[in-house]
């Protein structure tokens, strides 16, 4: 086989595949509207591919709801940096930047959903991508006084993932208002992350 | 059959199945030391009692972790109760009830594992039990202005309890040492908590 030919044929391989993935995201998206627990079955006649497509690419359901989620958060990550957080002052970058995981949490409140399904570890772990802006927002807040340095910035990182997932819970539950969330979660988030002034006795 | 025999013979029923719960929630227990996911099989053995009692007990895996996380967060609710946060000043109670929660959260850990497999909805019911002086306390806090009173009650419930969950989480995960939790937890929640002074923009 011609060296030319091999690469082209791999490359449309390639293509094929990516197609496929984003064609089977979109439709267990699609499916989670309607039902919590769609089946493989369905999922692979909602992305028009065979079943054994499906399976080459997602062996198990927890890797597909990973892929899905991890999709979702990516999308947030790249607003995220739409943010600017490396530019002005830090509680106004963490204003944004509340302001902008809000709305990435509520618009894709299904995935938020099925993210609750993995494993808290995993869990995080897919969020890395949309957390390492953030901790470099709280190590320039640390630095220049604007937020607290008697404690690490990974609690801190910590602390906003959870009031933001707690927020999304609350909503999800009827015990608060979508639209208030954003100020809310920025206010408990800047108390926390202030110096503390006075004394803590 | 005579009254009193009847209601004898009930009492005796009662206390069985009593001793039969607390034996299958022990067996459970000292099993998920061991291994993560116990069968229902193995549970019985451990127990000592049938299969078709612990099915009668505990028909669903997930009834029964919930009986397992109950129990546990029943424990806790008694030792907060003994931390009277209806005591003294609000801000010294909500560190009694930072160190109390976490001593239950950190002794139980394995526990606190298993309740992350319940859904968020469940996890929460069966945490109420816990939350009513939790609630209490914050709302005296309110009314004597220790506490800040421009954000819903609830809300603040929400916050410690995700506050307390994030430190297991990162205890769990290596991102935290176990002995300086009570004091993070707490400064991050005073911070949180108490009424904000000067711009908060």
């Amino acid at each position: 086989v011609p060296r030319v030919t091999a690469n082209k044929a791999n490359e449309l391989r390639r293509r094929a595949a990516e197609a496929n993935v984003a064609a089977i995201l979109d439709g267990t998206v699609a499916l989670l509207e309607h039902h919590s627990k769609p089946s493989f079955v369905d999922i692979a006649r909602a992305a028009r591919v065979s079943r054994p497509t499906l399976y080459a690419h997602f062996p198990t359901r927890e890797d597909l709801i990973e892929a899905v989620v991890k999709r979702a958060i990516e999308s947030t990550a790249r607003d995220v940096a739409g943010a600017r957080l490396e530019e002005g002052a830090a509680d106004l970058a963490l204003r944004r930047l509340v302001v902008m995981g809000w709305r990435g949490l509520s618009r894709q409140r299904t995935i938020f959903r099925l993210a609750m399904d993995l494993p808290p570890k995993r869990r995080r772990q897919v969020h890395e991508s949309a957390l390492e802006p953030v901790r470099r927002l709280l190590m320039r807040g640390q630095r220049s006084g604007e937020f607290r340095d008697d404690q690490p910035t990974e609690w801190m990182v910590s602390l906003l993932y959870a009031l933001l997932h707690a927020a999304a819970e609350d909503v999800a539950a009827g015990r608060l208002d979508d639209d208030v969330v954003g100020e809310l979660v920025y206010a408990s988030a800047i108390g926390a992350l202030r110096p503390p002034n006075g004394d803590r006795s």
